[in-house]
């Protein structure tokens, strides 16, 4: 069982007292703070007393309850969990590695792990790998070095094997939305491949046989599913592909632009693109919007607005929330003492057409 | 100064063992993990030599060096940071509340915090108060009980003066987007009186005499400020208000497409609208859309696609990324010493015209 750091009791233990000091000199004075021994002193009574009501412990009459109660106030007493920590060797913390705390697309991801920690009794720690595995690395192990009980890492690396001795040690790790690499370990993925492979299937069904691919680096594990899923409707449908239609690399807007300009470019351009995530939608709807010729569009991940833009864009969705739900609530089962081997959880996409995904080619 | 927990040194003592465990049985096994003590005894040195190699310390002779970072990595020895903690006195962590982590609006703001601390080599501990007072509460007073040197609060409660204990003991505090409630602290805010102000007149300059506001909830204070600045912007521009032009409450989609829809009903409907925040302004541009008459609009707060918008949406842009950017950059310079007393520092706001807030009242 999780050993639980009520988010209570500190709340119980936090009057103000008439003596408050004043909000100034932020400057940090260590030591300052009052100790249990104050407290002990203040209410005339022993360490373990002070000990037992602070912890919610049986054993304290009422009258002594008040009494420490009392001092607490007065002295404006704090518990320190950092000394409960080392002593039970639980955090009641987890670490949650995202690939940017910027990115719209994860803070559903990252509200729904904290929810999850939340009923757990725990805090969250997170940060961005910004797509960078040495970040990535840093971030996780210096989580472990704050003894987080357990890890969700969306991951920017392909190489996870630093993390087996924290594992070993104890660390429940998940992966969320990226697999983890050259290493066996629970993962909660969408179906990228599948995903990207009905989007580009409904382009062809609307009678394109030239498609676009636009997505995020090869080495990113979603991008190359998507590229996959592109490939496999496109045989699916008996077109082939010429690769001046495939692009990947950096999703800044301006190469994504620059690309999409190229494939709408030349003497066959693409007539319908794929799009592999929400931030290359939002740049290629913008170059679609400056360009006369009617060109179809299904974007990789939902966008908010997208039902209202002239025509509304058609999306395989995917639910950020549930992922994040579905890794945390693994995590916790992992520290609750489960014990089968790393599986790997799939989750389904959905095809949302609004519009952008039915225009028809041009004769 | 700040005594940082550097990133590095985990990384550098993290090579992958040969002798790697698999990664089955998540389940902690705590106190199975190697101590300085193990690794002393397996380099054959003593513990100070593995204390300084672990912490970069001079005095240690190459070959000994490369003993003790073997005996590291065969054990899988890493450095436990709690220790550290509650020998030096600083974490070199700080604690988030904002109000949803999920909110898009708070992400870049979210990240823009981690960047300053990542810079100051601290890591980020945050969650969400769901604009809840208590919950907030329960959060910065546990962010606050694992010891974080500071505090950057997003406040849901109009009353914080909980937090003086702790500010007093030496956690500095820094509150963004809102003030503090009841309490002298350091603030940074978005100028939402200038800018509400700033694009209601800039619906009136376009001939609208009945403009509508919906807000949030109106015991927040960006939302009272923002209403403030609509009633002064009416006043300046000799403009009566009538009640029923004005709804502050819960932005869920619900009550706001009601409101939006109300507004617009009757003989004397008003024929703009200013929205108070993000949320507000995407369900009255959805609302708007399936109203045939022509109706102006001005949002708080920019959204992602909102210039392709038919109109595109004109707004009162405010920047999130400087606003944690600024409030985690006061933070450190309180924990690095700084002693004056708490300041407010107010950022401007930008009006974006796009076309929904030009268009004029139909005749």
């Amino acid at each position: 069982m999780l050993d639980v750091t009520p988010l209570r009791p500190p709340v119980r233990t936090s009057p103000v007292p008439s003596s408050a000091q004043p909000t100034r000199s932020p400057s940090p004075r260590y030591g300052a703070r009052p100790t249990m021994k104050d407290v002990a002193a203040r209410a005339g009574v022993g360490l373990k007393t002070v000990s037992r009501v602070v912890n919610g412990e049986p054993g304290v009459t009422p009258d002594t309850e008040r009494r420490v109660q009392d001092a607490i106030t007065a002295l404006g007493f704090r518990r320190n969990d950092s000394a409960r920590i080392l002593r039970k060797g639980r955090t009641a913390s987890i670490g949650l590695v995202l690939e940017d705390l910027a990115d719209p697309f994860y803070a559903p991801l990252n509200r729904a792990v904290e929810e999850v920690a939340r009923a757990h009794g725990a805090l969250l720690i997170n940060g961005s790998s910004a797509e960078d595995p040495e970040r990535e690395r840093e971030l996780a192990l210096a989580f472990c070095a704050r003894r987080v009980d357990g890890l969700i890492v969306i991951p920017a690396g392909d190489d996870h094997r630093y993390l087996e001795p924290e594992i070993a040690a104890g660390i429940a790790t998940v992966f969320v939305d990226r697999p983890a690499g050259r290493m066996d370990a629970d993962a909660v993925l969408s179906d990228s491949f599948g995903g990207a492979r009905e989007g580009v299937a409904h382009l062809a069904a609307h009678g394109h046989r030239r498609i676009g691919f636009i997505g995020d680096r090869p080495r990113i594990h979603t991008a190359a599913e998507r590229l996959r899923g592109y490939r496999a409707a496109m045989a699916d449908a008996g077109l082939p592909v010429d690769e001046s239609w495939v692009s990947l690399g950096p999703t800044t807007p301006e190469r994504v632009r620059a690309e999409t300009e190229r494939m709408l470019a030349g003497p066959e351009p693409v007539t319908a693109l794929f799009t592999g995530n929400n931030r290359v939608t939002a740049t290629t709807v913008r170059v679609l919007a400056r360009v006369p010729r009617r060109v179809a569009l299904v974007g990789f991940d939902d966008l908010e607005l997208a039902d209202l833009l002239s025509p509304a864009v058609t999306v395989v969705a995917q639910d950020a929330a549930r992922l994040g739900r579905t890794a945390a609530e693994q995590l916790f089962r992992r520290l609750d003492g489960a014990t089968e081997p790393p599986r790997r959880v799939v989750l389904p996409t959905r095809l949302i057409t609004r519009g952008s995904g039915e225009l028809r080619p041009e004769a």
